[in-house]
């Protein structure tokens, strides 16, 4: 169900923003009568986007029973990785109740993909756990037009260019269905229940395979003219370097990220340098972003000089955001921010000693708490926004 | 005067944004009722907020008189910038009615040029240009805190720090103030009576003895956390470089600015190495990036190095932010843009060589053709959407 008039959308914005409240609350609040709210709120209540969460303090004899979102309301949020997919259930309060999750490979196409996605949404709803469906967000690793509900020529992803994500889902369910690229997703997911809940404008930064970045201006997600916003990994920082996936040189994400960690490491090993790096490499045969964690953590200064050196490149280009559009915070999250505090200790004194104090003075960079759950939280917070008509002021 | 509910803003949000419109058409729109929504008109028309704008389309019958912002309702703009104040009455459609101008030196300090200010809008009054005040929208050349008025650590601005600015105004004009960044109100202008009108999401780049950047989203100026969001004069283009007044190397502003450009043609023609700059510096004591211009078209290859290679680092920094936020549009305006299409040409190559295809597929760079006028349209615009409760939709 979904509310029938502005007047309900209104309602259920002040609900999600500013928490459960009472009917005379809401009447001020949105300037309309106590009995037209009294009607919007039966209304709400019948059409279950609403329920009562308890009693107010007292206020003197009048009824001041609490109304919040239903808590019975139930988004699905599907977080498609180039190498993993989670499927979670989140309440009307953006609580995860279940959540599923297996390995995947994007390259194997949409059909496959998103045919595992619906067998899994299949799997929670025959495990209970979908007594309602009320909308399913989908976050896809790839530039999204969101308007459309498909990608717009993804990189990592061969055979998804232009594929109905949308229609693909709202033909098996009866519900609304929205798409958007995988980072705006986990950005939304840190904005609900992460640690940038307390702010309204902050950077997120996905370290993984690539990297890209989640924007967040006065709680809004910023997506820019076509789907393509946050496309830092291609941002230059040298003007040459190590050639990108993209075909350029110098790009941040052909020094930084993943995939460079993994080369350049494995260089290390190869050519000797790096003894303890070469000894993970004839144990695993390749080695990752957390092997090179591991070499670090061990003492390896090769390993340590990785880790550095990308950390000081990442700084160089977030610095430049920073003075752009001053966020209050940056969240660093991805498979790559286990390399934690070093990591970080390198982006801070590059940021600080390059940023106007200004857009510094008090700006926290921190890791993620919610690791792999922000992608399905905020797949789960854009569709049920969509479903209540929420649009959070700016 | 200004709404008192919430209906009367939606009113005049919607007027505003999607223009005249029967009381039919805004009830649809709004979920109101005919009898409300008449209510509600009838009760702006008293408060002189909307008037009627003649006849739509005839529908069968039903009294279809078009409904507007009051073309009555008039607001001030007034722009400060380093070396010139400008004043501007615009009517409730952002029509500029009157406009004076007069040289000041910021560094006089507030007292001097709020008072040569406020004298200018007396002198408008007096002159018959304001039968009414509805607001006043002041921008400044620093930081600013909107939300309280004053500027924060202006670098340019001795004695305006935390200056209050919006109560000088107050006190001597019964109406609504609001003060912002002098390159915000510029997006604004550009956004309300500029090239971007037809765009969302676009930078506006002021290139004057400094280098600003304004930035619009949705229809939105991004502030930033603390105000100071647009700052990309400080953005480093390369680890070494001229010292900039911020104490830090590398700044773009310390490579290609107003005065940066100052600097390298007098040492150009200082050096004998210019023989067209030296011959303009022996006539005038100073040159300014006007200079180099003219220098630059009478065939100076020195001159038209400077602005190739300040074009270039411009381009570079631009690209950057083309990847992050993805602009449909960048306007570049200021003193400086009258270098014009040479300026363009090189920050268009080196955007478009080092940006994603995506993000470069449809972006116009342009030059403002507001010019002079955009800070105080943009000034006046930021005041009237305050007092008309105007919440553009994103």
């Amino acid at each position: 169900m979904q509310p029938e008039n502005a007047h309900q959308t209104r309602v259920l914005t002040s609900l999600r923003v500013n928490g459960p409240q009472t009917a005379s609350e809401l009447a001020a609040q949105l300037s309309l009568s106590r009995s037209k709210i009294g009607q919007e709120l039966a209304r709400l209540e019948q059409l279950e986007l609403v329920d009562r969460a308890g009693q107010a303090e007292s206020r003197g004899g009048r009824r001041s029973g609490l109304v919040q979102v239903a808590r019975s309301l139930r988004f699905v949020g599907i977080d498609i990785g180039a190498s993993s997919l989670d499927v979670g259930v989140a309440g009307g309060g953006m609580d995860i109740r279940a959540h599923v999750s297996e390995a995947i490979d994007i390259t194997e196409g949409p059909e496959v993909i998103l045919g595992r996605a619906v067998e899994l949404v299949g799997k929670l709803r025959a495990d209970g756990h979908l007594p309602r469906l009320d909308g399913i967000g989908i976050g896809v690793p790839g530039p999204v037009s969101f308007r459309d509900g498909f990608t717009v020529s993804p990189p990592i992803m061969p055979g998804w260019d232009r594929y109905p994500v949308r229609e693909h889902f709202m033909h098996q369910f009866d519900c609304p269905v929205l798409v958007d690229n995988d980072v705006n997703a986990m950005a939304i997911g840190e904005m609900y229940c992460g640690l940038a809940r307390s702010v309204r404008d902050f950077l997120f930064v996905k370290i993984g395979t690539g990297i890209g970045c989640g924007i967040i201006m006065g709680n809004r997600v910023l997506r820019g003219s076509n789907g393509s916003a946050g496309d830092i990994g291609h941002i230059a920082v040298h003007d040459t370097g190590p050639v990108c996936s993209c075909g350029r040189t110098g790009c941040l994400e052909a020094w930084f990220s993943g995939a460079a960690l993994s080369r350049d490491a494995t260089a290390l090993a190869r050519s000797g340098e790096s003894p303890g790096l070469r000894e993970l490499l004839a144990d695993r045969g390749t080695l990752t972003a957390r092997d090179v964690g591991a070499a670090m953590r061990a003492g390896d200064p090769q390993a340590l000089g990785l880790v550095r050196d990308g950390g000081r490149r990442l700084g160089r280009v977030l610095a430049s955001l920073v003075n752009f559009c001053n966020p209050a915070m940056i969240v660093v999250g991805g498979g790559v921010a286990e390399l934690g505090h070093v990591l970080l200790a390198e982006v801070r004194g590059e940021l600080y000693r390059r940023s106007t104090p200004l857009a510094t003075s008090s700006l926290p960079i921190v890791l993620s708490e919610l690791g792999g759950n922000a992608g399905i939280v905020g797949a789960a917070g854009i569709v049920s926004d969509h479903v209540l008509g929420v649009q959070p002021a700016s």
